[in-house]
């Protein structure tokens, strides 16, 4: 891999394409051209080319992508190609809802424990994890090799969680908490800002009207 | 405003500049440098100046910006200075959270009914809204001029809802659904896609170690 940066939009696409290609791997298709990627991923061809082409020769001109090859390419590239074990800190509604969420396990992400710090709700279960006392935290995640916290506690308490995160060997953090976080630089953390996803839909609408040249957003 | 088109990032970094404005404001402090912004945001003072230049000359060199009038700019270009009436369809665990979540009702973001084809949940309420079958979807965004769909009905039920949602007058969707949905042209469709802002920390936690430069992604 070339040291440049690589644009997010970059990644993001490659996981679609990823996902993507699985489904046409299922179907028992054996190659595939950018144009087809494209098409079956509201992209353009010549995207599809550019992305891959931050990583390496995927394919052959005029004979297109192996299927199978470049999905193992591009699961290697996202590091989606072995299992990560995850823990979810918060049982609430959202947290509820991601630990039913089946996408995330299809793709290798297993949430293997829930913590929350209501006693009512300590004990139970939660999509079949065991939901357990947020101070037990810090010696789960050693003892079970979990890499990666999805936060969903409330804003006031989520730097609280992120601080005693810090003191573990996590390696990275998915906050949905409306709290952005400050974590020490060996963790990477990912804000998920709904508020922020509903205000730029609200631009994009409201200059949908009056601006030309197509897409407001690039 | 300038017709080019403006990052998608300068767009959620407006969103982000404006809720901080908002405790700025509230706490009683008049006026703010690029500066401050930028330490209260996590951003660069370069950044915040640039962000903010793609829409006019809001600040006086040396004395910086009005609290209150910046951020009335800001609100009015990301068209939340007037709220917004949405429904949400889908009653189920993401649905639930989204439903009780305050950072959209505090930005305008008004959800002022649900939608659910279990007859088992229609009838009931989810956080003081009622919950309607999702037949009277159509007449009810007419009557009540909902502006914004936001859809957490599972992957293979989405397209069904986008369909009927392309018949009304609806402006927008956010789309929870594990779904990529195709729209006429004339609605503006967000997919928030949980499983991709998974895929992008893993990227980043997967090259982190061995990328030098600063952060993987751009």
């Amino acid at each position: 891999m070339k040291t440049q940066k690589i644009p997010e939009a970059t990644i993001t696409r490659l996981s679609v394409y990823s996902r993507f290609l699985a489904e046409v791997e299922a179907s028992g298709i054996i190659s595939i051209s950018s144009g087809e990627i494209a098409e079956g991923t509201g992209g353009t061809p010549a995207q599809v080319r550019k992305d891959l082409a931050y990583f390496g020769d995927f394919g052959t001109r005029g004979v297109g992508y192996n299927v199978d090859s470049l999905n193992i390419a591009i699961k290697k590239i996202l590091g989606v190609d072995n299992p990560w074990r995850m823990i979810l800190i918060g049982a609430g509604n959202l947290g509820s809802a991601l630990a039913h969420y089946s996408g995330f396990r299809n793709r290798g992400f297993d949430i293997v424990a829930v913590f929350d710090n209501d006693i009512r709700k300590v004990g139970m279960t939660l999509s079949g994890l065991p939901i357990l006392p947020i101070g037990e935290m810090p010696a789960y995640i050693l003892e079970n090799d979990i890499q990666i916290a999805i936060i969903t506690v409330p804003g006031q308490a989520a730097q609280d969680v992120a601080d005693e995160l810090a003191e573990t060997a996590i390696s990275g953090v998915l906050n949905f908490s409306p709290t952005s976080l400050s974590m020490p630089k060996g963790i990477s953390v990912r804000n998920i800002d709904l508020t922020v996803n509903l205000e730029v839909l609200s631009f994009v609408i409201t200059n949908h009207d009056f601006l030309t040249g197509g897409d407001v957003v690039e």
